[in-house]
């Protein structure tokens, strides 16, 4: 019931052709996904936008259960907790590292750090619950 | 120490001109902002897009945090937590009102809740969480 | 569907017997509970131990959900964010207003303002999600 | 300017002498704790409390943090988000894991995986970020 990378990427530009996000990787237990950065997602400072912090884990959690559940149930996210760590570089890259910590019948809750390419600091945790359709199509 | 709704439309009109929040109030207890909603805001299926909501009450604490302790400070987001209640109007401007729950000298707490403009059901519930520099300018 | 204050009540007693959790008041918006204060409750300090707050005000939205939807489904806490304000009173009672600001029928989330007894100043806020079963008895 | 793992369980014995919470490890990078589930912890049908897990991953947290920052310190919780993923075992000690990805002059930012011992289920998962007070002693 699980959807393949190549399937999740055609969904993705099919459905949402604004994120600028890329899927990395993606299996049954989560997903990485990356993003660049330039004059769009950056902030008087050179600081990341921290709504663009939120999009990109609210992708990678939903890329993660497209991959764990298949394409077809619409999931919908129901609750995002973001805790900002690290102000992240304005030259690399956005890598979001997701893993599904509970995929229940109605309710997948998935956790993702964020890095700055090329670092192992941490930019930013979060953990965001998804509410599945009670009638899988 | 505070600003007047004034001083803090224009200090974002100069430090975050990409913003399209409008603030309709800001006094020392919290704010009221706006943002419309046209085809940038919205997804597949006449949603407002999650981000949006976030970015929206984002910056909803942050002018009413410097309707409290004036322009000076620097504060940056450290959490939050945004809970989505139910599918916003795709065709309603978006209305966030922010309290501050806690001022303290290192720390501020802002609690915000989203609306459809005409609508009194809550669209997204929001706690946000603010470090303020150790030395005021 | 709801259930009245003395239902509840009985409920609790019979249910919950080791909560020292008082109902104040219940309707179908929400509810108002108190807890004592004494050695139990307090840390080295005079502080009202953490935990006591989350389990106050995870019991108010239990009992604010039971004034909604009644007694028979057993709703489960599904996630729970906890914002700590002030240092609340060492000789006061600590006072939880429950308001429910979604009653979904799989999902439903209630936010919880804490204080100490005979003050206005908020000890700490907590937002609480509560998965209802599928099949309501 | 740690403290040894044999100086946080003195220092816990001394403070705390309520928790039941044992330090299995720690060092400057995070802390295991375990927690003995017995009837004091269990709720009707035999579910952990939920505010004994919170309570778990809060003293996790405490102790990773004088593991990294020493004794001195008087660190507070400010914030807590809690997700109950799955029911614990009502016959196995609970495991907590904190590791802890911000470590800043003013915040900490904990995070814990919880689990029914012998099993590698995550039953909650917790982030908690503490206040450092300004002038460390």
């Amino acid at each position: 019931m699980s959807a393949t990378k190549e399937q999740i990427v055609a969904f993705m530009a099919a459905e949402f052709p604004q994120t600028k996000c890329v899927v990395e990787s993606v299996d049954d237990k989560g997903a990485v996904l990356s993003h660049d950065i330039g004059i769009d997602e950056l902030r008087p400072g050179g600081t990341v936008s921290g709504p663009v912090l939120m999009s990109v884990a609210d992708v990678a959690i939903y890329v993660a259960i497209l991959g764990r559940i298949g394409i077809g149930p619409l999931t919908v996210t129901t609750s995002l907790t973001i805790n900002f760590l690290r102000k992240p570089s304005s030259e690399a890259r956005i890598i979001a590292e997701c893993t599904l910590i509970k995929v229940g019948r109605t309710l997948i809750v998935g956790e993702v750090s964020l890095y700055s390419e090329g670092s192992s600091d941490m930019v930013a945790h979060v953990v965001g619950t998804y509410s599945v359709p009670p009638k899988r199509i």
